[in-house]
């Protein structure tokens, strides 16, 4: 009955704000973050109207939620959707995340509007090499940054252990078949257990897919027990790689097998780091644990010798994947530095994969929030790339309508556009170089209309900035088609600092919005392909290599064409070529390859060589990390 | 004050305890398991004393104890300290963790005693491959025993991320040192930042040990930078391995930094499942933050070019690595299927490392439990192995004197050692075969009297085996020396079963105790092998191969030489040959080489060679296992 009426009704929620104070300079990261005290995350899940049974609580400033309160809140009304994405970033990038925290924290803490914040969890390998951590910055952070940069609730931790469960059960798999007859596997993966010979279900599944309509193993012919035994995987063809989540430059390349006891079968391959996991696509793409487990088991991760496609089903492994990944499918309940709700939940690569944080996490945050309320999430890098997949991946996958795009601009980033290095300030002629690198800037606005939703630019404002720059940005972008532009001070102020932006996009959500896919699925690969070169990225044609081809031809051939296309291109130009800043025109986009993740559900096209492994530099931020062991506060997290 | 009040008082738990009512026939494990409600576990935690700021919720049914409990209760006296170690035993072991379990549900659920087991978290690699589970077995489980085997509180994916992290941070740095010179290295690892350029804590740390007692990186000498910038790792001495947490074996032996990005510098590697990590080793034995920070400093993964040891700290990582074992170090509470309370913490392995849980979780747990209260831990492998780690190692580290030693028997073992195969049953030959086997039982009770501790004998009954039989096994064991010899019915029955074992494990705990250590520290390397290979394993002596004898003059050089010895030998018999059951005389001990792990503070000598990666099978348990998507329940594990 009570859990009928919660159901049914939207309320504002009554939370208990964090107060801030923010001091000038500002100071690190981690020391802004540890001066807070967080709300126990328990008291924030009552807040936001979440049952006591809904939530898992890891630790006193971490929680996993239910995908139980889908079902109990299925008939209330949605929030309103809101994305964050960028312009063409330089290599630091132009605070996205920032923006996205500094947002949520102005609707709910400083204009009393239902929101969630809803991340991406960085990879750990980034927070000891080069980049710190990514939760925010400044007065806008999730907190504690220290938990949501290290271990959080293990979910990367889970698609590790999941992924190369995988991996070695194909080159077992390769060797077992290389070494034993027909009979003899028969004999190992059908045993005699208590006098009593059955398949266990996932076997059965395999002879409903070989057309073998027996469940009897004494009745099997010896063609049959042969097709059955032998996925006949073809080396050469592996395509699924061992992870790790660090830096760990020297697994860029491998050779394994190299033990005697592995009877001479070596092969070359290479480790990925955990995030670039196609489970880690899965993850964010997924919409329930029945989903997800599907998903899994359809991965392709080689072919046979006859070139049909070998999957994680085939291995027998679906079943053993779901159970690593069930609670990594529920998303973690964090604060911002003000106490407003966030999420943060799978953080798959942005060039392999979607470089988007989970469906799930913004399905239950837009329930949660209610139909006034708000839910801000972010793609990765440019809006070319996270926000072009965020649009035409992400939402077909969850079937959700964005109402809103903030697009994060910032001046450092606009001069570089105009021709100039942000490293230097070349005062006189800034303003120039401001108004030449616009054209990034107006472009990207143009890329959002493409897709019918309104956009609001936010010029994340940094202290080197001139008044004037920052008023010129806003005018163009405005002239631009922008619905308003925005200066924020987020960073230095917290929510304060983002609450005209706030405002705006509140106005904004209320437009008219005619929201469309780019693309049909069912045009042609390379059609679909050459769409995105040309509307989004403003190339003059693309041009496949023969291998390119090849693998389009294969993937047409074995009913994968109708997938999305992701894209994994460099995110330093709108062109594949990072050098070239600003609006580049008249190229051709070349692809190298073309590539599946059939269970996340999409084609990626290389276009160039995407690293899929960072190293550690001669001197690795760990350098500076250190825990103290009397008060057990970790230091030199940035 | 209350908490002063609350640090004075010894009580008796006033638990709640689950009832049992065990089926016949037994059902599987997981379903024994998920017939169970366990109590929410922070309501285990008030019954047993926490306060509420001393643990850490993850889930309803895992919480992580604070360190700082030590603190508060130091004045306590502790509970009585109990050891379960077994004889020589089969391939499948002979259910230690399963008496260990039984033995506290009797403890408290029966005899109203307040009791703790001290479990090994167990790795993950083997619960997909062969072994199945490891939280106990029928009704003396933990649960919910899917949690137990799966991620638990990621303390295993905090020692892979930590381990790799500094595999990664040996070949980057090789790499750099290779590529560089000298003053490049310098500004690279000593930058300008902000206009200031200084050392960080580690890297002064290091100075002071080159004996360079400068702060000032702008008056170093060419010749002190040189020394600062190079650790001049010798690539073919380093014994760091990579680790995963999954049963890989063509990772067995591989080769690293294939990728032209790595400029040729190739080496042969390998990888370890993750339980083998030295920081396993380091966690289980570590006493503190601050001891663990000095331990994961210590560790040795190379030499350079002149012979020295090259150490994490060396490397710049000590302080990363605390970060990323900052919440492992804390013992995760559970509890048995009759509701009385277990630690599951740390799982080093039983051969190259010493095969028992944490200390810390033994030392929270004795007070815990309170001056008349009991913990039960359990060692790896037989007695000759897990026990003598226990005492000579583990015991070392902590100080904790043990009260009594339960050395679990069954006859299926008992019968192998007599020269039967257990697989089989030679009903007219058993008692005869039972009665020649008793000879191990026997010598496994003498080895444990070489320590002064009182010890019962448990015989773990299995539904084969004939009353004669069991009859004629105590009464074999009184006559050899044990204090008691129980037979136990927990497996079927739950604590009700092991009532009489717990009746005499307390009798025993009054008994006088004489314990000592085996040997003294102050001994040779050489000498102290001997004494455990004669007195313990009952050689007639040991022989170095040459490279061994020369591990042993270095580290004596390099001042290792009054550690602990950790042999890694079978414990399939006790010699050095798996197939010579029963109790092997007249052989001489080969010891082919001679390890350290100095962070865990133990050399460890090798007795023929030990795998450190298992494999799977053809037919790995995972095709069984399975994830009901609807009612999230996990099938298959047993």
């Amino acid at each position: 009955m009570e859990r009928w009426i919660q159901s049914q009704q939207y309320r504002k929620w009554d939370l208990h704000c964090l107060k801030l104070q923010p001091l000038s300079p500002v100071p690190s990261d981690i020391e802004i973050s540890r001066a807070q005290s967080p709300k126990a995350v328990d008291v924030l899940a009552k807040e936001i109207g979440l049952l006591t049974d809904e939530i898992e609580i890891y630790g006193q400033t971490k929680a996993k939620v239910r995908l139980s309160l889908l079902e109990r809140l299925k008939d209330q009304p949605d929030g309103k959707y809101v994305l964050v994405a960028g312009i063409t970033p330089t290599p630091l990038g132009e605070g996205k995340s920032t923006v996205t925290v500094g947002l949520v924290q102005a609707l709910t803490a400083h204009l009393n509007i239902n929101s969630f914040a809803c991340l991406r969890q960085p990879s750990q390998g980034p927070t000891f090499g080069v980049k710190g951590g990514a939760a925010g910055g400044g007065y806008a952070q999730v907190i504690p940054m220290e938990e949501f940069n290290l271990h959080l609730t293990g979910d990367i931790h889970a698609i590790t252990a999941a992924n190369n469960l995988l991996a070695a059960a194909i080159d077992a798999r390769i060797l077992h078949e290389n070494t034993q007859s027909d009979k003899s596997l028969y004999n190992r993966l059908v045993p005699v257990v208590n006098g009593m010979r059955g398949f266990s279900a996932i076997q059965l599944a395999r002879l409903r897919r070989l057309g073998i309509n027996k469940t009897d193993p004494e009745t099997l012919t010896e063609e049959e027990i042969s097709k059955f035994v032998r996925l006949d995987i073809d080396p050469s063809t592996i395509t699924w790689q061992r992870v790790v989540d660090t830096n760990d430059r020297f697994l860029r390349k491998v050779t394994v097998g190299q033990a005697n006891t592995e009877k001479g079968f070596v092969r070359q391959a290479q480790f990925d780091i955990a995030v670039a996991s196609e489970i880690m696509a899965i993850l964010a793409l997924t919409t329930s644990l029945q989903d997800m487990k599907e998903r899994l088991g359809k991965m392709v991760v080689a072919n046979d010798k006859k070139g049909e496609p070998v999957t994680a089903e085939d291995l027998g492994v679906t079943g053993a994947l779901a159970v690593l990944m069930k609670d990594a499918i529920k998303p973690t309940l964090m604060q911002t530095l003000e106490g407003t709700p966030v999420f943060v939940h799978a953080g798959p690569f942005a060039n392999i994969a979607h470089g988007n944080s989970s469906v799930l996490a913004d399905k239950i945050a837009l329930k949660l929030v209610g139909e006034k309320g708000f839910v801000v999430t972010e793609a990765g890098f440019g809006a070319d790339i996270g926000m072009e997949k965020f649009f035409n991946i992400k939402c077909r996958a969850s079937g959700l309508v964005p109402s809103v795009v903030v697009l994060v601009a910032t001046v450092r980033a606009l001069k570089m556009h105009g021709g100039g290095c942000w490293k230097l300030l070349p005062i006189v002629f800034a303003l120039l170089l401001v108004a030449d690198g616009c054209c990034n800037l107006q472009k990207q606005i143009q890329i959002t209309q493409l897709f019918g939703v309104p956009v609001v630019v936010a010029l994340n404002v940094f202290k080197t900035d001139s008044p004037a720059e920052v008023d010129l940005v806003c005018k163009m972008a405005k002239e631009s088609g922008a619905f308003d532009a925005v200066p924020c001070n987020h960073w230095s102020a917290g929510g304060r600092g983002a609450v005209k932006l706030a405002q705006a996009v509140e106005k904004a959500a209320n437009q008219k919005n005619s929201f469309k896919y780019l693309y049909s699925l069912e045009l042609p690969i390379v059609e679909k392909i050459r769409i995105i070169a040309q509307k989004v990225y403003g190339a003059q044609d693309i041009e496949l290599s023969p291998t390119a081809q090849s693998q389009v031809d294969r993937y047409t051939q074995q009913g994968f064409g109708n997938l999305p296309i992701c894209m994994a291109k460099t995110h330093l130009s709108l062109s594949h070529q990072p050098e070239r800043k600003g609006v580049p025109t008249g190229f051709i986009l070349p692809i190298s390859d073309v590539r599946a993740s059939i269970g996340a559900g999409f084609i990626y096209p290389l276009v160039g060589t995407m690293s899929t492994m960072p190293g550690l530099p001669t001197r690795p931020c760990f350098y500076d990390i250190d825990l103290d062991p009397i008060t057990e506060q970790v230091k030199g997290l940035f």
